[in-house]
């Protein structure tokens, strides 16, 4: 096992839920380790959150641009940033140390606008590191496993490609009500233009193209604000056309009373379907067309090797969120140390997240344009 | 306990499914008696299948004519018909008995076209007899439980219903595998313009009216055959929008492996939501805004009147499709009998069948319309 | 189809549960029509009872007696008696009929006491008469399907044979709070000397017994009263070993918060293992040893040939608790019916449903006494 | 936070998967940092493994011996130390460790015999050390939930304990086919005297004792080896009888197909009952007598205080079985840290674990006791 990646981090301070996460995933498979950090944008809590953490002094910043400037001076400075801001601040944050030659790690979605994204495209092209875009959900095991199944053509051409991510968080205008996480999600100047389709609508989206590999041609959607005075949308009932022919429905929703997490996807083709639950991440149903269907487990008996590659436990020990997420920083910490052995980086590899975030960040665009047009269908390749 | 009423039985004979359902369904409460039949369209199978049944001989007819006309006349002829026919056959048949005064329990959808719909709401106003549409799906004990629960005002003013039905029986082209119930259902002139839109979309449809009272404004639809050379729809998705503001989903499918009949509603609204699924329909879940989550079970602590006035069994006990299907022709046995006290029959009362299947016929209609306008909104008003 | 079986109905009058879902049963698939009754010990109630269920005023008797007697004589007298009594009346009642060459349906247990057992099978020897004993559990789809599969061998030979019943519904003590189905169940003149033993243990026990064919060597068990001052068992804990060696364990409870009817088998062998359970009737899972569990469905692929002869209704309607009772009715009219044309009955088809009822009342037999002997082990064949 | 606990591990080399499990549990929460090893009983395996996990070379010790003793004597020497090694090396490891003042963190069970379990008590009273042992499922947040209902009396008095751990990976034998862990499973010189009901039996003893806090007072047990040839017990039936009446049954099975780590608990009081699956952790159902059952989630609504402390993840982002063993790790962790500031460390204090361990050991030892004398009632505190 080779010395752990020096890692720092921007944003994730005392308040904030997701910054623990991340510190965590990198953590668990001993790839990373927490090194420096500019973990709030009130210097004070910055600081204060630093200590907490049990950072160095010297290793602790007020800004993310004194953190940018100093570590790529160091001879032991980070080699990599996990970016866990809101989502406005993640071009900014994310080009000062793209420019230096630092890893970048970012939360999703990649922007809040699409010309943010784009820019965040150029400064990667013209730099020399990895840009790696945290859709976590792509980590857990049963979701390669029905990627290699898709792949391997067990379905047959896909028809149908239903998702929804859907919780109830903000049933009530929890934004008004002092609870942090709500006020940033529901405010335009810090989402973007998208609510629940940029929050949870995004990961949704991804998740389906991650696991298919089919290419979205166009959507028509309809959005709300449920709850009286929210600025951004809170429901979004969309459907979808696929390149050749497979269509699909995208719910997600944050006012659906008894929903935690509920990110779902169900899949079928000419000979047959695979349904996969993210709150049960450890069972893949899949159903051949006119036989009994069957429930594959992680690491079990018919489990594939790309599902078994990222797992830890035996099955039955099952396995949650954190490891999906931590599946991600283990394989980030696998191109990090692929790259430093040979650059420049070949364009591709270092472009495949920003592909990734930009058709986030199209598709979100795509159905708030559509809404407004009146549920008109808007092809995700001209937003 | 009054003696039950004499049925008659337009289709179902030897080779269609739901004859016999019907059958059950009738005899289950003892309510009704099986007395006279024009089981088929072919009038030697419509003989072989009285006779397989044990009809008198002289109350077996070749055709429905036959049957309506001499039933009328006899002093003991029958005083309800059920008409199980495929649908482009609701209105002829239909039209002999109402016009003759014999109580009608008719097949959903309701006709195969618009125009025959309104011809069928001509006939039943001139007449007679009740004209009753078996939606059987509203007869599920928990359905009846989720309707009071919304009537309740337990959810509070409602946001999103999905509403899926989705099987997966068609997913190869049985109907040139001489699968018959396949032939006419994909075919347009016996089915009418919409396939798994009319056949199960209609259903489901019907089923999230029935359980919200919400009425439907428009809706936008995009219908495919998945299936190379089927003429009607096998796949549909919908969005809808209600008066009122609620919005909703609705998929329905004859094309997804590893669904039988997979008929399932999720309903949420400001202070809580419920699921239930038509497979297990002994479950309601119930997830109160803020609180954990309720699994409520037929005639458990916790079932509603509404529901307990139509189980049978101690909980535990599963009930299912038969006992839901007998819920329906029970309480039609009831209006029946409340009807032959007080003639003429009140307009209201009469048409309470024929709207319901309007608006199932409108609904089909205005899906496949919007499909062919590329999923513009239609107003199902405006059909 | 032939004409329907003439039934008379000892038992199951106004206040009683069960007496309905027996007539339920016997007239779902039209193979029954209720002819006469003495519907209850109270001969007011009796007469009083027959007049709700709309039987003819001189088929309705004041006693079982009276009706044993009378209908023998008529010339279209009933053909089958349905047997709905407490258990202590068991014997007494089906004696009088047994001997006047009707045929007896009898609830289980077969009698309170083992010497009536015994009796019931001199009885039965020395007449003309069928006697079967409605263990309704077995009549379900999918338990046939578990038979056809460990008869085919799919399992392998067989190692552990768990089963258990559990329900809640004399958690508290019903019996003093006026439910008269908790009285008699408690009262030991009237149930004999098993509580939930012979209440819902002896279902467990015939389940497993019907399922697996293999027979039960010896049992050590530990009842309990856990309810203050309740005469009778109302949770049973037993180890079972079989001939052969496989191994079992029965868990059945009136007073386990949060269970109906929970019924429930697991068997194991050397191949493979299943799972079925009662409140979902529709679902066995079966688990091929190395490979991926299945789920099969009532009438869905993979659906056995005994249990499609048992099934009414295409895959995902789900079927229930009463047209699993009435495959036994029916199966019953089929036996009655073959039974006509060919008299004397073999004395091995008059015995089969009291073998299985002498062994029931074994069971529960042996389990108290083990439990009064500190838990040793009885033989089931000594008791 | 403060620095992390310098670690050993002795045991958990390349081939070994338990030892895997407790360097993340360890490491997740970044409370310890791994920092010497002599992971394998074979020196040159113990160097090579040392080596693939990135110790340094001079903390790599090809015996525990010369770890425990250089170790102790270093100044930066570790803290703690996780034995990970078959059961019968637990005590003559953990002596070295113990009596040099360092830490011990134990897999269980305890040892392989209740001589070296008093053995290991003795040691402990004389040294300045904690033991812990790591029952790992008691982590679980909604075991602790289930813990602190109980404790609350939420169910009332308890009558039913039901537990069972059934696995399938021993269904054929394993142990000749070359597969390491079923080798000194299945070996009575390493494992002890008990098979499956010292290896997963223990487990669910102890969860069972931890969460109702309620002490067995005999059993009865009925031990199998199904597998022809197997020197140890692959199957389990146990009969459970509780000071102050509670009754319980234990199964535990090592060749049940279709069970990877079915461990799962019932639990049934006076006024409710909880049900909890160690495969769904995040899950925990409770039926409040006479009310609608409720699924309780972690982090959900209505998730308790004590479950909240040992979460990480909001509701409906699952947590498994590593984040269960962390929570093992943490808090002793955090009593290592206490214990640092108060030395001498409180007997009682000392002690836990080992009671716990020499109570398992009883438990283990009465089963096979039991099962010999044919099942007769065993105390488990005379053994």
């Amino acid at each position: 096992m080779s010395d752990p990646i020096k890692l720092g981090m921007v944003g994730g301070g005392n308040d904030a839920s997701i910054g623990a996460v991340h510190r965590i995933a990198a953590r668990l498979d001993g790839e990373f380790v927490l090194t420096a950090g500019a973990l709030s944008s009130t210097p004070e809590k910055a600081m204060a959150s630093g200590k907490a953490l049990g950072l160095a002094a010297d290793r602790t910043y007020p800004t993310f641009l004194d953190m940018a400037k100093r570590e790529a001076r160091l001879k032991d400075g980070i080699e990599a940033v996990a970016i866990v801001t809101p989502n406005h601040l993640h071009y900014p944050v994310a080009r000062e140390f793209i420019k230096r030659g630092i890893h970048v790690i970012c939360d999703k979605p990649l922007t809040s606008t699409l010309s943010d994204a784009k820019k965040m495209e150029v400064a990667v092209r013209k730099s020399d590191a990895l840009f790696i875009l945290s859709h976590n959900y792509t980590g857990y095991p049963m979701i390669r496993q029905a990627k290699e199944m898709i792949a391997d053509d067990t379905l047959g051409n896909l028809r149908m490609i239903q998702v929804e991510y859907v919780q109830d968080w903000l049933t009530e205008p929890a934004e008004e009500l002092g609870v942090k996480q709500a006020e940033w999600r529901t405010d335009p100047a810090r989402s973007g233009v998208g609510g629940a389709i940029g929050d949870i609508g995004t990961h949704a989206y991804n998740l389906a193209r991650f696991v298919t590999g089919y290419k979205l041609d166009s959507l028509a959607a309809d959005l709300d604000s449920f709850v009286p005075g929210r600025r951004l949308d809170d429901n979004a009932h969309v459907m979808m056309r696929f390149e050749g022919g497979a269509k699909g429905m995208l719910w997600c929703s944050q006012v659906a009373p008894g929903n935690e997490n509920n990110l779902r996807l169900r899949i079928f083709g000419e000979n047959g379907g695979i349904e996969w639950s993210q709150e049960d991440p450890n069972y893949l149903w899949y159903s051949p067309y006119g036989a009994p269907k069957q429930l594959l487990t992680r690491a079990g008996s018919g489990a594939a090797d790309s599902a078994n590659a990222v797992s830890r436990t035996p099955g039955g020990h099952p396995e949650g969120y954190l490891e999906g997420f931590a599946n991600i920083y283990t394989e980030a910490a696998k191109a990090i140390r692929a790259v430093g052995a040979a650059k420049p980086i070949p364009t591709d590899i270092k472009l495949q997240g920003i592909e990734e975030g930009i058709e986030g960040v199209r598709f979100l665009t795509a159905c708030v344009q559509s809404s407004k047009r009146n549920s008109a269908w808007v092809s995700l390749w001209q937003v």
